[in-house]
């Protein structure tokens, strides 16, 4: 039995356990939370009784693996503590909010020999996998437009003047760190690290982006990320190869894809997908942890190093 | 009766003729071609017995206007020289291939007092104006993605070791300039001059751009210009506000348009348009010459400078 720690008790966590408890090696023994009320809350909804408030308690802990759901800016202090005390690690998007933090985070996984692995999801889904496979259908890929854009209430709040986390510089917000990061994942993943890139953004007041875009030149190709929290769109995303495009719904969840060829005739590759599009990712790291692989090979080291480096340059 | 003279023989120029046809004031009175026998042919299709093969003889003679689609590299001596003999001017897309060359030909057109007009034809549809009409529905615009990529059978032709036009540095040719200014002029006549541009292409074995884009930065929104000749785009272009979002199926014949309101219902604003989308940039042409006006106030001379300026950047 692979046994659980949680750090965060929001939404995404609530997610997270819900994915751990379809597996059946996997339990959830232990909630932190700054504040034991809220742990302790979050911990009856899934029956978990050992909730603890301070990160050393996770670490003198016999747990198997701990997942880190903080505010981004305080990921990296205590990912630090967990690889010094062993523990095995998925951490959030974006795993820190600096290429130092990040980097640092991976050299201290690799000196403590534990594996670190920076939770983007889509990467692992069944339908980024069918795209993989039948990138070649669509002859030499050109162009990206990887886009992901979703208004969200917190901005409303900015407005009204409630400053909440994701949009506070403080607690590591923005849309780039948010948001971008998801099609500039998708594109590192796919597509190779870029030779090239250029970006800018819209600054709201708070100090962190609200919209921005970033290019990706690479040797033969152009990518180009496009995000926001502050809008919403509809277009989807593209990858454009010189016999026909892809075309993808959404660049987190990706739930419907299909192949538009240049004569116009089209082909649905979209595979059935579970709804709880996390249970991927966890597949992947206990998938690691049985094999005593520090690192993965399809979110690797280098591309969570830079996605990090791109989207804060 | 406003008499017409055509520079160029190729597709375009009989689409332009089209339209011109269309409107009762109007009359072909002489093609120039390098060739004769080209311009002959290309004359009998519409009647047209006066062939001329010198700039020299349609200044000389008694035309109203000029209509010139010659090849992107030869705009230049050919405005100058007809700007001189006191011709008004509209002027295929791109007007020249530098900036200095757009500069210098504004210069000489305000200088002798002839109008001078680049044939950008989008702005000028009346899905254009219905998109100006419509876009304070969705708020406040923070975001643009205006894309262009059409698969150039060209393209073909260059991977088979022809070189036509299109392609030929030598030409003017490229994506950025055949088909990135299109929605880069959209967002510059939707959305001002940007404060700052940056941008990316992947650059073909003859030269220039098959593929490329451009992040335009606004004091408030962040525009994304994404244009290809050698792969096809089929998720439209959309303009992205803080209440919805506008869907425009393509940048430069704009015939489908709608919005999405982020409660998620829609709203068609698509407008009754001619199939032939070149008649109303002529319309407002001779509407320049009848108020003997040197300069649009849509495609304003300023919009024609900086598209040349960023696009070659």
């Amino acid at each position: 039995m692979i046994k659980i720690g949680i750090i965060g008790t929001s939404k995404i966590s609530n997610q997270f356990v819900e994915a751990a408890l379809k597996i059946e090696s996997c339990s959830i023994n232990m909630i932190y939370s700054r504040n034991y009320e809220k742990g302790k809350i979050f911990g009856e909804i899934y029956g978990v009784k050992n909730i603890v408030t301070s990160i050393e308690e996770l670490g003198k802990s016999d747990l198997d693996m701990i997942y880190i759901a903080s505010p981004n800016s305080i990921h990296f202090s205590q990912v630090i503590e967990l690889l010094k005390a062993k523990k095995n690690i998925l951490c959030e998007k974006p795993m820190g909010i600096s290429e130092e933090e990040v980097n640092e985070m991976f050299r201290v996984a690799y000196e403590n020999n534990v594996t670190l692995m920076e939770a983007m999801k889509n990467t692992f889904l069944p339908n980024f996998k069918a795209i993989q496979k039948n990138l070649y259908k669509i002859g030499e890929v050109r162009g990206f437009i990887g886009n992901f854009s979703q208004y969200s209430s917190r901005y409303t709040d900015l407005k009204n003047g409630d400053l909440t986390n994701i949009f506070d510089p403080k607690f590591g917000g923005g849309a780039h760190l948010d948001i971008g990061v998801y099609p500039l994942y998708f594109a590192l993943r796919l597509f190779g690290i870029p030779k090239k890139t250029v970006g800018g953004n819209y600054i709201l007041n708070s100090g962190v982006p609200g919209i921005g875009s970033i290019i990706l030149e690479y040797k033969d190709m152009i990518a180009n990320i496009f995000y926001s929290k502050i809008t919403n769109s509809y277009i989807g995303s593209e990858i454009q190869g010189e016999k026909g495009s892809i075309l993808i719904d959404s660049i987190s969840n990706i739930k419907n894809i299909r192949i538009i060829y240049h004569d116009g005739s089209e082909e649905g590759i979209t595979v059935p997908q579970l709804e709880n599009s996390m249970i991927y990712e966890l597949e992947a790291f206990l998938d690691l942890l049985k094999q005593k692989k520090v690192e993965s090979d399809v979110n690797t080291w280098e591309i969570s190093k830079n996605v990090i480096k791109i989207i804060t340059k």
